[in-house]
């Protein structure tokens, strides 16, 4: 059996065009059905994730890719409240967020709508599939599911839950659309059916999202990885800056949100970076220093230029000592990626300067790295992090995944008061 | 001399960095100081432009292409003075749109910032250059331009005044880069420069843009063309509509908010078309209708498909007699271009359904589609308008020129409270 991708993609737009008029009722309602659903199915799911488990030993993947592929009982009940907390999200279709009247009398309103279908391409957790479609339907999308091939019995069976509550519901299940192909050239022949698809949304590693970002002609939204900073200023509290190096780096160092480089003003560097690298090695972090920080702390690696470009995703972090606020700037400047970035610092001039010369999507003052998150920034969810500068910049909510459009209302009003009989405009 | 567009675009991002910087009275003055060097180099431009029309003389260009080409006294004051009004424009910069308490005591704000560079691509008219350097400064943003080959000498003559005015306010003149290698190639090289430019932006023909859209690794807001549909509802006021009819198809038959296609219900066909007809012709518009408009109308040329899609830009429309709301939608959605659709009806249902049921950026009720337009929606200026469902929706003021980020400022909240002595995530 082919799977004609375009077909699929076309009855999945047909479909939002129905999720696009729910109402507000009514999505909250499907969303708690397909809560019920996982819930009720939680012996298939497991059923299925166990081929998939079975399968990923079998071809010998890796001991973090095997867990971000694992389902159990608590990860099933996980997915279930996360269906419930977006239903419980405000509607975000149909607010008007501006209105106003022109010196005619005509009404211009600026209404949230949902963007159409979103793509939604990612790698081996199972429970993008349903975090993903529960948020582009909140918003009144239809989403197109690619996972990966590891997961997709997993994605298969929840999936046919999501479809299931359409159903029940008297909803087109091709509202929520699996690609079950998972041959390249169908993903490539998806991210170009711009007469479709209205947005990609790759999640996963740096690879998968530079070849969704080198093949797409639909537009994507996307983050790379993300280096993130913390710079201590010589007018930090050295305790706040030393919590913030912890949690920033200790708490998740898997996530895109953890510390991967520290940056050290030359005047406290003697009175911090001893006290860090003790609590540091404590958390078993692997410590690559400029030679500074080497000179300083003795028996360190010494970090490259590699170094400052990496995003670990591990117990390491690059550590340098800079002249001023002014290096650390440059730094980041050099080799961020836009994506967060911290100041210690009680100085409130140099807070200030740290935000205005740093383009990153989140910059934060004494506070740590670990809340550029859309739940902890109050967005409820997260369909995932922009560093690309447009449409959304940094966690992206459910908002994100809506544009704003212009509706008219008017009694007759025109741009210019013609008279038939007097124009005549090719004379 | 080759260009390196490379080294221009970089230079164009450091510029970039600057003019993100500057308070809004120092945007304001140097927009001001441009709007002078225009007024003060008149005789400069018109010389510069005479070239171009020689050569388009010499090319045998069409009329069209000249008039858009040509600039004269009176046109070169409407540059100077659309400069002043987007000096005077409120600067969108540093607003903050959001801002909120955690319950942590973290305090998180959503900040405008500038995209950072934007690349213009545009044909013929030099005033492009102007308006859309003026509009990218004002919202913080460096500008790359890429006109059209047959207004080379126009485009230098006023993108060396606003670079002189740059200078003069000590500002970098690559704020403001003109590409002049205005080879195939080097273009598409400007639009594959992922790590540098961040949006581009082309206007022109379909031809144009599809180009860019097709060849871009860059981000691209864009709208292919603006078939504009006014529907007749059966509860329409005839007045009215017929007002919207010929404000829309005559105005200004060559603008993209200009009416295409006119979708009458068929009961009061009978009622309207007859009215509508004679004054059309009495505009010398050309009438293209369906077997039922025809046999009401006789005389006309039959419309075909190629019709319904098409964006005439000229003294042409099509006319279709359909049996309800229902099919006027099915009509709008098969054919229209999600840009401008019109409904005329004192039928408050039917026009809050023609609003839901249709996806296009500007939808109005009983106002002429030729409102569709950034100055008439109040946004001051406009730097296109976008039918890409993605960052901006419709007409795109200087707000759409940037994006929200998020800034945090805290008092050393963590997101996990982590004892590096009792933490040892590896064992």
């Amino acid at each position: 059996m082919t799977t004609d991708i375009r077909s699929a993609a076309l009855a999945c737009r047909d479909a939002a065009t129905t999720i696009a008029g729910l109402s507000a009722a009514r999505k909250r309602d499907l969303l708690i059905a397909m809560a019920g659903q996982v819930d009720a199915n939680a012996a298939l799911i497991l059923a299925a994730n166990e081929l998939d488990m079975a399968q990923a030993i079998h071809r010998g993947i890796g001991a973090a890719m095997l867990d971000r592929l694992r389902l159990d009982a608590r990860r099933i009940a996980g997915i279930a409240r996360s269906l419930m907390e977006v239903a419980d999200l405000p509607d975000p279709v149909g607010q008007v967020t501006r209105r106003d009247t022109l010196p005619n009398g005509v009404v211009v309103e600026r209404v949230r709508v949902p963007l159409g279908v979103i793509a939604m391409i990612y790698e081996a957790r199972p429970n993008v599939t349903v975090d993903a479609a529960a948020l582009c339907l909140k918003a009144g999308n239809g989403v197109i599911l690619r996972g990966g091939s590891e997961a997709i019995h997993s994605n298969r069976a929840l999936a046919g839950l999501l479809q299931q509550a359409l159903r029940d519901a008297g909803l087109p299940p091709a509202a929520v659309t699996l690609v079950e192909d998972l041959r390249r050239e169908t993903m490539l022949e998806l991210l170009q059916l711009t007469d479709i698809v209205d947005l990609a949304i790759p999640r996963g590693g740096e690879g998968l999202i530079r070849f969704v970002a080198e093949h797409a002609r639909v537009p994507v939204i996307k983050h790379y990885k993300g280096v993130c900073h913390l710079y201590v200023d010589k007018a930090a509290n050295l305790g706040v800056a030393l919590d913030l190096l912890i949690d920033g780096k200790v708490s998740r160092p898997s996530a895109c949100n953890a510390l991967e480089t520290l940056l050290v003003h030359k005047d406290i560097a003697d009175a911090f970076l001893p006290r860090a690298a003790a609590a540091l090695a404590a958390c078993k972090v692997e410590l690559r220093g400029c030679e500074r920080t080497c000179a300083l702390l003795g028996n360190i690696a010494a970090a490259s230029e590699e170094d400052y470009a990496a995003e670990y995703l591990d117990l390491i972090i690059a550590i340098r000592i800079v002249d001023d606020l002014d290096a650390a700037i440059a730094h980041i400047r050099r080799f961020g990626s836009d994506h967060t970035e911290v100041i210690a610092s009680e100085d409130e001039a140099s807070a200030q300067q740290f935000i205005a010369a740093l383009r990153s999507a989140v910059v934060m003052v004494n506070t740590s790295s670990r809340f550029s998150d859309g739940g902890e920034l109050g967005l409820g969810a997260e369909i995932g992090i922009s560093t690309t500068r447009l449409h959304a910049y940094g966690p992206m909510g459910i908002d994100a995944l809506t544009i704003e459009r212009y509706v008219l209302r008017g009694h007759g009003q025109v741009r210019h008061r013609l008279s038939p009989a007097t124009l005549n405009p090719n004379s």
